[in-house]
């Protein structure tokens, strides 16, 4: 397997996917509905979602339509999230969906369907009647990049990343992977919108064990503004047109694209300007690892360091303070670095404060963190949960972006 | 009993104390040390402290001596926590509270110690040392504001406020409290800094309850910035003079000057532009309410709305969502109002939009929600848990302030 990389450009779906995307007059240029249908083979589906509360009429009808992992196609619709909008949001989400079904020859149960965007509104129906009635007549050629595109809200730009596996016949299998995303993203279970193609020949099952995983280590481990999406909402769809490939193989191609993607959503996060890694290690096991790493990379005090390249590396001490259930945190044992320079408990001076400086001016910073928990079955030894996140400085364009984004 | 009132003019602590604010040279210009010492005929104490797992030197030591609820006095350092510096550290709060107590003849076990401000960084030892000796032959005549000045970093006024109690034989005793913190503010069992004094009679253990309850009430719910000072102290001290108050007495006098010590703390958080105040009625119990009140409050995006006046709404739906193990929240059931608008389930036309537009502008902007969970023993019956916390919006200003803190 060749390790993923973001697409630069035309990028076909894998074998067996037919996709359009065009303009309903959501926003003011450009396309803003995107509806897929997997023609393959054996087709196979796995889907994961938002777990908020108030999770909108696309989740829940998307969630009612992936069990038994045979979703054939998707329609997403941009700018406008349907959720919060009572009865009658639920009513014209169906319609939506029937809508779309019938452009491509599926049933309405066959179909998923995501949206993102304003909360509280309700979709403009006549403009989407009219433009889904429109599609199916159309051509069904766009490639990714014209797919992330179209599904973008305050995205700067597309997101599109691929991978290649290799069957068990010796041939080639594709993964190409679309996502959206860069404000109110802490996924929980899932992403913002994420769509992951391949042209593998999988069962429903072994295709949702590895994606699950797959989102697990990647944009579950993401976090633009710890603000979660009533929206969230993953997808893989197989077609198997390219033959059979192996567990193994599998997960390591849909991880490298979903990470990929996971990259290119932290970097175009709503204003930054740079890259934040937070890696933890020696904690109690993953899910303290991940506490604690998701704890440093969303403290804002944090943040706005990295963002201003202040030196000041005691936030980070800060943060991992508040994890106060975590009573087996000894600061003691504790070990913060910066890059390749120890700041805790070396107790930098002036020479290497400026080093620090430097090491934060750098678009990519890496904080890693060792917490020393005592485990791991010899007396004295280090337990070695460890969990690394992805998300970005905190800056004003964030401000300016998020204070008037409805008016 | 009168309600606390933020005091302009100078606020001379009650009958018992005596304090003196000094300059060690911490900040480029002003006082920056205080220290205060409880002279009455009955000394009693309660004091708070952050959960931080890397609290510093100066929580570990006054939690030490507050055991007994008999100390009396207290040094407060500004401008430098003492965190995340190790054992010499430890050394420096030591000796530092060995010179206060010298310099105000009481024993080092009877003094607390509170230092707030830049983390990872020791005590200029020399300076603090000069300065404290010559404390012992200064006046102690500093009033309530000259104390909170020189307690603050990047705080932009004092915080001080006062009430009056009735005592058991038809005398009047006085609360007087300081504060200060704006920034990694959300305490957690304690607040930033604040001290509280009384001239009342009480016994350590009626100090006690009121006063956590007090601090439960007031500083446990308010949060500038969801990030968690490794330094939060909140201190009572009452020196006997004017004689015994009741418990109900004692706890309201408390509770007012706390709540008006936070909503000055909410109002200054740092790049504030506005108090948000966010109650939440109809929860299964008070946790509950007070989990989704402050999943609202702390909500960038909720924050960056209620700071450009976009009436976005659905965030606030959106924030509830985000607490996804309360599995009793029914977005059905659930209500939310801006001011005296209802937003959901009420779906604002345009006109109304643009009234939450207003209702945003104010410089006090509240937002109630009803959870409407079922419960409180009838059948259909909404449950009654619920809690107010206090905060501010996000602004720019907040990032150019903590982008380049140190440097």
């Amino acid at each position: 397997m060749r390790t993923a990389t973001a697409s630069s450009g035309p990028t076909p779906l894998p074998a067996g996917f037919r996709a359009h995307a065009g303009a309903a007059g959501l926003r003011e240029e450009g396309d803003d509905v995107v509806v897929v249908v997997n023609d393959g083979p054996s087709p196979a589906s796995s889907a994961v979602f938002t777990r908020s509360r108030f999770a909108g009429p696309s989740v829940v009808l998307s969630r009612e339509n992936a069990v038994g992992g045979r979703a054939r196609g998707v329609v997403v619709v941009a700018k406008n999230a349907n959720v919060a909008t009572g009865e009658q949001g639920m009513a014209d989400a169906r319609e939506v969906l029937e809508h779309a079904a019938a452009a491509v020859g599926a049933a309405p149960g066959e179909m998923l369907i995501a949206s993102t965007g304003v909360i509280g509104r309700r979709y403009p129906m006549p403009l989407l009647r009219a433009h889904l009635d429109s599609v199916a007549g159309a051509a069904f050629d766009a490639d990714a990049v014209a797919l992330a595109g179209a599904m973008m809200t305050t995205d700067t730009r597309p997101k599109t990343a691929t991978a290649d596996m290799t069957t068990t016949t010796g041939g080639t299998a594709r993964v190409v992977g679309i996502a959206k995303g860069v404000g109110m993203v802490e996924p929980d279970m899932a992403t913002m919108i994420a769509v992951v193609f391949t042209d593998a020949a999988v069962t429903p099952g072994a295709l949702d064990t590895a994606f699950r995983g797959a989102v697990d280590a990647t944009f579950n481990c993401l976090s633009v503004d710890t603000d979660t999406s009533t929206s969230d909402t993953a997808i893989a769809l197989a077609s198997g047109v390219a033959g059979p490939v192996d567990d193994v193989e599998l997960r390591r191609a849909l991880e490298a694209v979903c990470l990929d993607l996971t990259l290119q959503l932290a970097r175009d996060g709503e204003g930054a300007t740079k890259l934040l890694t937070v890696k933890v290690t020696g904690a109690r096991d993953r899910a303290q690892a991940k506490r604690v790493a998701k704890t440093i990379l969303n403290s804002p005090l944090v943040k706005t360091a990295v963002h201003g390249a202040d030196p000041n590396w005691g936030r980070v001490a800060m943060a991992i303070g508040k994890c106060q259930d975590d009573t087996d945190i000894d600061p003691e044992r504790v070990r913060i670095v910066f890059g390749d320079l120890e700041t805790y408990p070396a107790f930098p001076g002036d020479a290497e404060l400026e080093r620090l400086t430097e090491i934060m001016r750098a678009d990519e910073v890496t904080i890693a963190v060792d917490l020393g928990v005592e485990g791991g079955g010899v007396e004295g030894g280090v337990a070695d949960g460890a969990c690394t996140v992805y998300g970005c400085d905190l800056s004003r364009e964030y401000i300016s972006i998020n204070a008037d984004y409805t008016t």
